[in-house]
């Protein structure tokens, strides 16, 4: 499944030593064509990795035959020997897949990083590894891909829709610095349907904003998110354009839970609701500015529905409304309504992972869903020691 | 000391019965004479405390006779019943007052209240309260009124400056839901000097901009704020506005200081200095951003010099800066220079409470300071189990 659940595609996952405790630290995923189209969306964070500089480039033509993927180093605020290195790594895929047969260019070569910021990656051991990893390229290597590019998280994510005769699949990582702009991890989606690059760039990017952008963890921007759309026609068959677009929001829909559901440290899952805005920037806003309020995802995580700290996040934002009118469910209990108490705010049952935080703005017929996460002491233990 | 410093005021802090372990938790503040200008500066939160809309608006003349304030309930989103309780409150105050012989309206009152929001005050004892404390006003009261504002506070916080011949004192509350626009905290200062309500008014705006506006201890504005000053002229004596600001600066920026000290959970106080920004609110857009980080917060509880997370959030503003141009000092050693690996992270200091990050965006010439804390379990802990 994963990244090899469409036709046309390969992967392999290994370990090249780049994570110390020797855990699966490189993935490879080669487009096997008979196309190559591709689309990527980037984080919007200004100080960028040097392997989203480098794969912003490569894209510009919108086409790619290979990504590159490596956990245990960001290679991220390293400068031009960074920059460098980045580089360097596509031209060794790009080596030994033309040695293989397969003629590649570094510019058809996307690079992906993941791990500590600020820290050169180990050359001597990623570039041996390329070579490893090609030579291990196969139909089924998707899920070994998937687990090679792990960081933190405590399970591997991939997901796969297949419709009439075409496959959207792919896989994703991420578990800390979960905040959107875009996306804030690293995720490969393929596809066997011909679909060129335009249609691949307007469907990803409307899957991610409705999906990936509206996850939002912690509240922190990664410098290397990075989201990969590779088509490889090998089905034959071009689904119509809203189609294809559901089908890849579908798969980034369920990549975008289960980031939520293995973010650091957390215990709680918590689906924000903004209804009644009056506009979907308002909702998102509003949904964002509740997801990012420690007050209350400390009170969620003691299951405390402690609504006065969802007003006071509301209260925060531009939005329209009026404070006199808004309405706070917890799990399906109005527990303020008019901006004032509502119903007993003992019914509300909050044992369960998932939470469901409906804020009705009373100002509009707009919508949105963002997911966010609990604070907890676990997320604090973790993150207090993760480069010591 | 505290709000009693300055000559003309009288003030008391009981145990109302509000909270229900017996602290005190009512305050009153009196100012008397012979002028009673004031002026005050609110949360910017849009959803307001009934104490809050009643005290700008009683404040819309510039003169107050009291303040009373009350811990253990924040009389925030109770709707009409709320604010109809915050006039009772006053009424009361006034009644009190113009029985003693001090002819006082209940628009000559401002009210202030902090705690849980989304509760009715038990009103059956806070005006039973208020004769009490009535009956206790003294020019010795100033640390009792400190000590009766307390919510999760582990100490009170008073401040004093005396210049030629007149004072500027006052007192703070606040250990959570700290953070700017405006206050987000309760602080009720006192003056003997002779300035009228456009005199105090634009010394506090000037003041707080730079001292609590600056303070950002975790992200989350109140729906309470309220920084109240009042002057009674006794000194007899009209100081310069530029000397006159520069001392309720000093007193602002004194406890200020002191609420990060004492913030919720926290293991560390860190200065984010902000430096060569091209605007000052480039640079405090910049400080803030840094000061809500939590995966840095987290770092620092650590003591893990994680420069990487400091330029993953500076990379969210949109502050004019150049990525390669970004250098991070952490406690003085330049962690990161020309936005890439700078001197050796083993060289810093973390042991201490205070924590210096120094951000030098190489972009022109202002500068601005942010106050914040780490991200702790305790943190987490006293803020998930606050209301249940």
């Amino acid at each position: 499944m994963s990244v090899t659940a469409a036709k046309g595609f390969t992967a392999a996952g290994i370990a090249a030593g780049i994570k110390q405790n020797g855990n699966p630290d490189l993935a490879l995923v080669v487009n096997t064509g008979p196309r190559r189209a591709a689309a990527g969306v980037f984080t919007s964070n200004r100080v960028k990795a040097a392997p989203v500089l480098w794969s912003q480039q490569v894209l510009a033509d919108g086409e790619l035959t290979a990504v590159v993927l490596n956990s245990g180093g960001a290679n991220a605020c390293t400068g031009p020997q960074g920059f460098q290195d980045t580089h360097a790594t596509a031209e060794k895929v790009a080596e030994v897949l033309t040695k293989a047969g397969r003629e590649t260019g570094a510019g058809d070569v996307a690079v992906a990083s993941t791990g500590l910021i600020g820290v050169l990656l180990p050359m001597d051991k990623l570039l041996p590894g390329v070579e490893r990893a090609a030579a291990e390229l196969s139909e089924h290597g998707g899920e070994k891909a998937a687990i090679a590019i792990k960081t933190t998280d405590t399970v591997h994510k991939t997901a796969v829709v297949t419709k009439d005769g075409w496959t959207v699949g792919g896989m994703a990582k991420g578990a800390g610095m979960l905040a959107p702009g875009l996306a804030t991890m690293l995720v490969v989606l393929t596809t066997d349907a011909d679909v060129d690059a335009a249609g691949l760039d307007a469907a990803l990017r409307h899957s991610t904003r409705l999906t990936f952008d509206r996850v939002d963890s912690d509240g922190c921007m990664s410098t290397n998110d990075t989201v990969l759309l590779l088509a490889s026609g090998a089905a034959g068959v071009t689904p119509a354009q809203d189609e294809f677009a559901a089908a890849v929001q579908e798969v980034c829909a369920d990549l975008a839970r289960q980031l939520i559901g293995d973010a650091e440290g957390a215990s709680k899952d918590i689906r924000i609701e903004v209804i009644n805005a009056a506009t979907e920037d308002d909702a998102v806003e509003v949904g964002r500015s509740i997801a990012r309020n420690n007050l209350l995802k400390c009170a969620i995580h003691g299951e405390d529905p402690n609504w006065g700290r969802v007003l006071s996040a509301i209260g925060t934002t531009a939005a329209a409304f009026d404070p006199d009118q808004l309405n706070v469910a917890i799990n399906g209990v109005w527990v303020c309504k008019n901006g004032s108490v509502g119903e007993d705010r003992e019914l509300v049952d909050m044992r369960y992972r998932e939470v469901v935080i409906t804020a009705d703005l009373a100002a509009g017929a707009e919508t949105a869903v963002i997911w966010a996460n609990d604070l907890t002491a676990d997320y604090v233990h973790e993150n207090s020691a993760y480069s010591s």
